[in-house]
């Protein structure tokens, strides 16, 4: 039987003062960074997104799982060590576990995108009314949620779960390859009657999935000189 | 068919330390700046405006399009490369996508500014109740809200919709060459039945429509010395 | 007639470090800012005020007014070569317009204080309930409003507009010699009707009015050494 | 007859680097604010409270009284001169006035701590819709309120009024040498019908008093090596 | 009898500047923290708590408790003279004291984790509604919040009381080695009656219980080379 993971979405905002050093010592930085990242990845899941050019507040977010959180607290251990972390806030970071859901049998154990080019990502709060709503009636309201969810097929879902271990309730994560179509599924998703209860579902984050590598030569357009 | 476009609104604002270093080297930043937007622009959508005096958390507005989101994460990984965003922030940024309008005939697939002085933008939320609303009463309810627009026709708009992909719902754009008028319009149309529903619609910024060098030049009073 | 005019509150917060700088690089720094101000106020209203002692996140108020909003941007733009635009920000910034009331016939077109000892300044926006109220229901409760101020004669008040231009719907400017008195008057305003229709109305600023060159030396204990 | 008092609260954060000097400049630092203090204290009121431990976003507190606007202007433009406030935020700051009671006839015109081991401050704003209540019943409403207090003895209140002056309507200050004490009266007041027209009642200040000697050492654990 | 006790939730972060500094002087400033922690942990309840990996704002707690306020105070002053607070913010700062409870005989005068891998703390604000309920029907939703806590006998609670001392009224730490299952219970907690008088329960923050050299190791993934 398959454990629950913890996911841990740690997003990064580099210093524009970073930009400053030279070549070189930016591409340390990075190479650090990168090393990093591989050794947790060659056992346990890591994807890497850039935003930049999505967002003014954050650079890169980097998507980890585990079935033990001292693992993820080590991996950001080592993170730490790297030049890179010398100079990076960590604007926003959200801790959350897999779990089976309450209204769909489809539910996964794990968060594991399929290679979709981009990740939308948000914290998500529903309303106190919303557990006040009898069962079988929050039952009804989330099938018209996921009726409306299927009739976009290539939007693909993975919801985790914060309740206790961080601010949000939930971290929602779509995938898909076209944002236009996932734009219209959440414009469409307003009219639901599920939308009523959402207390909060921003910040809003448009990710675009990308190796390590890659995520790090876009904060500055130079490469790390490492074949990923 | 004309596709839907990518539209980014990224505000930069300049660290004042910047304005310390010798005339030499911000001029050095300005230029290399001003050749990652000249690239883009070549082919692409790109408009620069001022919030130097308008606003005290930015000093300029880049917008750009284009067909793919990939095309604005490379623009913004240039735009890094140039010295003068090794001393800016981007204090907001907004990213939304074109998209025929439920309301209007006369809605355009390109954010297409007419060279007017003026872009006044804001990131506009609806309320969850205004989703709620029965299509036929909303429908009634923005055909006053678009009746009353008309009655100010100096005034343009140009609304593009971040549903999913940002943390606001409609990114609204207005153009015109007076303030005055446009703030007669917005005061107006506080009384329409439309404006209940408004749950958010700040900040908002008043953007003076210029040249990128000009904006440049702006933003420390001296001139790049290329003519663009 | 006159002509409506632009309306510009400029709040700066200087850099604690500036006060490390030498006595003559800090006393340049404040000749160049000053410099800046009288070239604008030779021909259009530029009044400064201290907030140091009042507030702990603005230093000094500049509110400058002209019928041109280019004229407002250059006046930013030339201000920020001086020296002390370098180690400054700008917390709050409030961009309005004059406009006839819709309340009252002793409404002006130009913001101009009389030469009282303060000004109380905050941004204020309405419910949007307010503009849901019959028209002449909203002149009753103005009424009453403006009469209770009536009975408070040595305040004297200075409203303009920002809606769609700024944040706010209108930029509120109270002038007067005695603090107690308008503290009085905004308590006794408190049970009017029209208090229900507020939804902000902070910050309050309490601004001593004073020349550009005392606001200047306030920053730091030392006088320029220039006659102003 | 008493005149009415300006009561400033200033809260004051060092930067952490400033724990980096060396000894010597830290010591005159603080020596230059100490005469700061006590030359504004010679004449008028002047309290020092440290927050190191129960905050972490203001280290120290200074609280001082003026009938006159201008003298506590001053003071802080004194200060600005002292070494310390150039490595010193003012994160938090209430300016505000004496004024009588409507409620009670114990109220003074002075703010003046009996020298209780703690101030316990907070900003404090009323819903709008507790001025729309009947006076009579606001009355009764208060008695009971302040019939509570009363049966904290050792709890002493000094209320003092901010409207229009700052972004607050009152800045509260119970004194007191058990802060057990006043936890317990406050959980207790919650139960009161007054304490549903509390719109606004936080940050909330614990804040031990001592003499500004000893709360200057307390920044940095070194004694300034004056005789306060 | 037992005293009440006063317990402080300190939580640090540490500059990412402060881990481009040569290993040597790292070592030197944890070292300098991890002896003030001795000092006050050998006769008071001092434990310490990483946060790396886990949140974003913050990297380590430090849960510190005595009977005398200024016993904390000193503490902060003692740690605020080694090296490290030199580079260190206090992002979150809760002051509290124990109290027995007025629903559970259980309840204790101190907070004592007892040693389970993690503790979840955030800052509790019931809405001013609750306090106006009748006190038997407060008694009845409180027993039923109690007892879907006991479902769950391996999670702990320590609860503390902050009303008038600090910005929340109540400081809730949960302690338990599994954080799916309080998750679970948290979730589970959603669907009771006294959730619908949660005012504010965030942030919320896991921490993960070590030693304080542990935690400061996991600052730079550098060991201090001192056995704790």
């Amino acid at each position: 039987m398959p454990e629950r993971q913890f996911v841990k979405y740690t997003f990064l905002k580099v210093d524009p003062a970073w930009r400053r050093l030279d070549a070189e010592e930016r591409a340390i930085h990075k190479r650090e960074f990168l090393a990093a990242c591989e050794d947790f990845s060659s056992e346990r899941l890591l994807r890497a997104f850039s935003l930049v050019g999505t967002r003014g507040d954050a650079d890169l977010l980097l998507l980890t799982q585990a079935t033990n959180l001292e693992r993820i607290h080590e991996f950001h251990v080592v993170l730490s060590q790297s030049g890179l972390m010398g100079w990076a806030e960590t604007p926003y970071s959200f801790l959350a576990m897999t779990k089976p859901s309450e209204y769909s049998d489809e539910s996964r154990l794990e968060v594991r995108p399929q290679h979709s080019k981009y990740l939308f990502v948000y914290p998500f709060v529903k309303t106190r009314e919303w557990y006040g709503v009898d069962p079988k009636e929050r039952w009804r309201i989330m099938q018209e949620h996921i009726r409306v969810g299927k009739e976009y097929p290539d939007v693909d879902l993975n919801t985790s779960y914060s309740f206790g271990l961080d601010d949000q309730e939930f971290v929602v994560a779509f995938e898909g390859d076209e944002p236009a179509v996932f734009l219209d599924l959440v414009q469409r998703l307003r009219t639901t009657e599920s939308s009523l209860f959402t207390k909060r579902d921003t910040p809003t984050f448009t990710c675009i999935a990308m190796s390590v590598e890659r995520a790090l030569n876009a904060l500055d357009g130079a490469t790390v000189g490492v074949t990923a």
